[in-house]
């Protein structure tokens, strides 16, 4: 296959042209530099990050591809990278830091030599919406993927398990604690599956979503609060008699859900952000009382996904033992060359969709 | 009930006579002190602990009372203790610390007041295998039980899951880690639990006998390595592709498993001890290879039953929502007048008994 | 002494009349329940929080008695405290947690059976300004002085001292990492000695007050920045060649000093804070930029101080080998009948006053 | 300098001809592949785990070069490394991990690939004990010294502060807590070091020798405990009233230490073992009754030095602002072309030797 690529190989890819402007253009198949790999890819996610940088929210230069939720195979390998062959089914993380840098020795690589550096797919070079993606540092973010898990189970440990089950971790639940899981989107439910893994007592979530609540009893939510149906803090007291949850999930990326999460959460516990709050026009805000004025010993972490290939692993592991099907996330599946219809329904959200599928055969 | 309390009360209690020899005896009713109360049993199970303490492994006064899993209702409570009713249903750790002490205020309650001091049932004054027992520190030692819990599920949170839990709390689980559980007796299961409720991909259960290999399934085991169809160290690292697992249990408290446990850990694992090795001869040892010379960053830990009522009320909560049903641990069920068949049966290991549930009524 | 003691015993004692009102009154000596101790008052501190309370931050009944920061000698112990005698000198926490509760047994202590919920004196029970006072859960929170620790150096712990370590143990400092404290008054110089004992490798100080800068040097600080001469979070980057400190700990409790701990901390690192945010106006805000949009793994952990006689013992053992001196911040002192004055000054800040020491012979 | 580099430079290695023998040799000036950096050393010490290396107890190839503990000016740098020049002043830890293996991600980077698979100097290819020496994955394992900071300085941050210091890191000690060190070696003192850094109440060295006693006290050491003068767990004991410390360090590398460490340890504690155990002909072996027969809550952990820039950075930092200066453990000071007889006096510990300090020019 290497032999037959030369130097005026082109390919397509779904590409940001401005704010609010997305198209599938020609680009030229990437060359790997030593430390690098270049991935055919075949199957890809649809992520609501795309849709904010869509919007403008993250400003990234004309043309450059979106896309950072892939699997494919290997097409070509840098000089210096070992235990890979062409040809080889592999997972790529939607961050893919150097492990190399400051941050990543400190056990930061999301923020790869620095804020959110680790995330570089579309915003620092192209991303992996194309039918082939390069891939940096690719010793470190080459996954395998089993023989025994699809491409379709594989691609969702990019991002959304990964992000989710990161929510779960920052939530640093306890065995048997209770824990809030606000807004059931894909990375929402995600972290519900994480916090079934993760050794939650009483797992809430809260959407109002028939469909989704539906998922999200099937990931592991034992109760449902719809906040159309009254205040979700409100509810969430009187599920806990009272003292509220040990952790909270903020997985929707809105002041309200925010502000939610800080007060349903009992002294001591811990508030897990995964939300992206960038179309916010205002800073967030703390509540005083439910902080305890600053003393109330609750603890606010907010994480970007992981990346690297020994994480992937890990959610393969659960995969292949059974414990983790995230494929029921999937409403909708679209070819290639559907790509502008999908991203569409992203934006609009309609007809149920959580996440598309996109094939690349 | 109080009212018709008198200082001649008696009841019946089952006691060590001396190393060897077990005895049902009649002893005075307790009376509680400001701090502590007094529950009426209504069911127990039979530990191995106090088979161990029989043996003569840990020495105690002759007549003393053996048993400290068991729960009950509240027949008499200190003039201190808030929040609880005679009558109430109530279960009562295994280990009962003061929680008010240098090692409880530290984080270390089973070590309350020094080695090992947490655990004060038989072992520093009378368990609770009796009609009536004693609770010292009562307010922080008495745990409700839910009403939608039967007394059977819940006695099995008084020690058997809660060291099971341990177990796995402190083989530390990555998300998806490996970990392999060495024996399945009842503190092996409780711990292959732990393992399935607190993140592991993949767990290996080491047992020999069907019945427990079977109840090890059912309880999450992915993999199961018998030790009499070759060496349980090549069967693990073969399930392993040759690299060992993230973290080992040891759960039978022989030099055998100890040392296996070690071998079998990947570095920069965890083994975690929650086998009892007072019946050993000789130190344990540490080999040197495996240990990488004192080099591998493994950690080692050994540690006892937590207790509180907090930890006993998050168990509860992981019943109450079905993630946890410790009931097929049970293989034999007997009254209190036939404790002694019960008792004969743990130190016999007869009938494939794994734990014996007594009645009080 | 006991036996002199009489039902109708008075002392004096420091007393909130109403918002913006104190006033020294008689009172009854208390007598200990069960679980209590009174002690006599031999030295105390008085602390800003009580200028909030007074203020009206924190509603109390009006003729409670102001104070936290007070050591002493036993003066009478309830029938269950042991290892305690009449005449000892003792030490007693500022926050007096139960040690029983969910939150005591979780390991939050101050959050004692609730929000905040270990600070009892003055807002659940008199405080300890005055001339005899009560301790509850005596077993827990009284501390032996060592002989050779003045009562001067020993009052720092109950308070300041495990306030300001405190804030130093969440920001998490890896050896020789950077952190910024604001504000250089007591609990800030107090986190700033908590940062020199706890790893860090350069501690920025942020204050304006001449003699305030010289004690933090002598405590720790390796470079000052003065918030008169130039933005704060400018200085703190220049300080760092850009990249932010890895922790940042807020001791001011103000929404100028909370924005700058977030801004100049670098993703994955620490906001600890100590500051009392109760007398803000509006909520506290999380600026979204330097937050990562919610996702630059910062952490946020506000606490109270910590409560029981551990923690004293283990302070005491840092004055002891002369690694921790106090001392320097006690600006004036006062005997018992000039309390009004010494609050007074406090309330102005007055000829540059840090801390007031009150003699009580 | 770079172009007057040609194939056939030369230059002086001191390397192991076989078990027992050493000898200066001349070899080839090492060529750096992309993601290498080629060193001209000016500074190292020599390391004990050299004498241990040719002594028999790690295999290597003969004619392998010694040394792990250098610094030098970058001399070439592979065409994928970034943000060093030719000329800058380097240092390079002992360990050099790939930062890109599954252990490595994990957060075990001396343990990269394998059981201590990121010591790779001389185990895994020539070490740094000679005129250049090759750097591996140069990006994570270089780092700048900066200006102030002498080589003399710098040397001790690649091996000797950096062990010491994960010693006193595994012993998690709380503020004020209490440590004992066994042994006062290099690395016994650089943990003395790190326990005063990391918050230690009371630091207890174990060292019978007059002059490392003397640094033991100038590095932080409390107390000093003489195993000639009695048995040293009787003293520990002694020293802390009867309880034991919080924490062990065994810096030492014997089964009496081992042994010791564990028995000093109170319930709940931490054994940090930082001594390299490979001459041992037998198990280590855990005492039972002090580790409560598996029960006592107590941790051991056995580390290898940490590699990569991120940790001696910090290091530097420490030392920039005068809370480390390790050079009073040199005792001796050689040039390059005396290193046999310096290796010799390591080797037979004459004239109170405890760091040689070799110099290049």
């Amino acid at each position: 296959m290497a032999s037959t690529r030369t130097a005026t190989d082109t390919m397509k890819a779904f590409v940001i042209k401005g704010v609010g402007e997305v198209e599938v253009v020609e680009k030229s198949v990437p060359e790997p530099g030593p430390n690098e790999a270049v991935v055919r890819t075949t199957a890809a996610l649809v992520c609501q990050s795309d849709v904010h940088t869509v919007k403008g929210a993250i400003p990234v230069d004309p043309n450059r591809t979106l896309g950072h939720e892939a699997v494919g195979v290997v097409h070509a390998l840098g000089s210096a990278v070992e235990g890979f062959s062409e040809g080889d089914r592999v997972a790529v993380g939607a961050i893919t830091p150097c492990f190399h840098c400051n941050y990543c020795q400190r056990g930061f690589a999301s923020q790869c030599q620095g804020m959110l550096g680790g995330y570089k797919f579309t915003t620092q070079k192209d991303g992996n919406m194309a039918q082939y993606f390069l891939v940096n540092d690719a010793q470190a973010n080459l996954a395998h993927i089993p023989d025994d898990l699809s491409d379709h189970m594989a691609v969702y440990a990019t991002d959304m398990l990964s992000t989710g089950f990161m929510g779960a971790e920052h939530a640093e639940l306890g065995i048997g604690d209770t824990v809030a899981v606000f807004a059931q989107g894909a990375v929402g439910l995600s972290a519900t599956i994480g916090c079934r893994l993760l050794g939650a007592g009483l797992i809430i979530a809260v959407e109002a979503v028939p469909e989704r609540q539906e998922i999200a009893r099937q990931f592991g939510a034992d109760e449902i609060v719809d906040f159309t149906q009254g205040d979700s803090v409100e509810q969430i007291l009187e599920l806990t008699g009272g003292e509220g949850v040990d952790a909270a999930i903020e997985a929707f990326g809105f002041p309200q859900t925010w502000d939610a999460a800080i007060k349903v959460t009992k002294p001591g516990g811990r508030i897990s952000n995964i939300g992206y709050h960038g179309e916010n026009p205002e800073p967030l805000e703390v509540p005083l009382e439910p902080f305890g004025n600053g003393m109330a010993d609750k603890q606010i972490y907010g994480g970007l996904c992981p990346g690297g290939s020994e994480r992937l692993r890990r959610i393969f592991r659960l995969m292949q033992t059974g414990k983790v099907d995230p494929t029921p996330m999937t409403t909708h599946e679209f070819g290639f060359d559907e790509i502008e219809r999908a991203f569409a329904m992203m934006q609009s959200k309609d007809d149920g969709i959580i996440k598309p599928l996109i094939h690349f055969d």
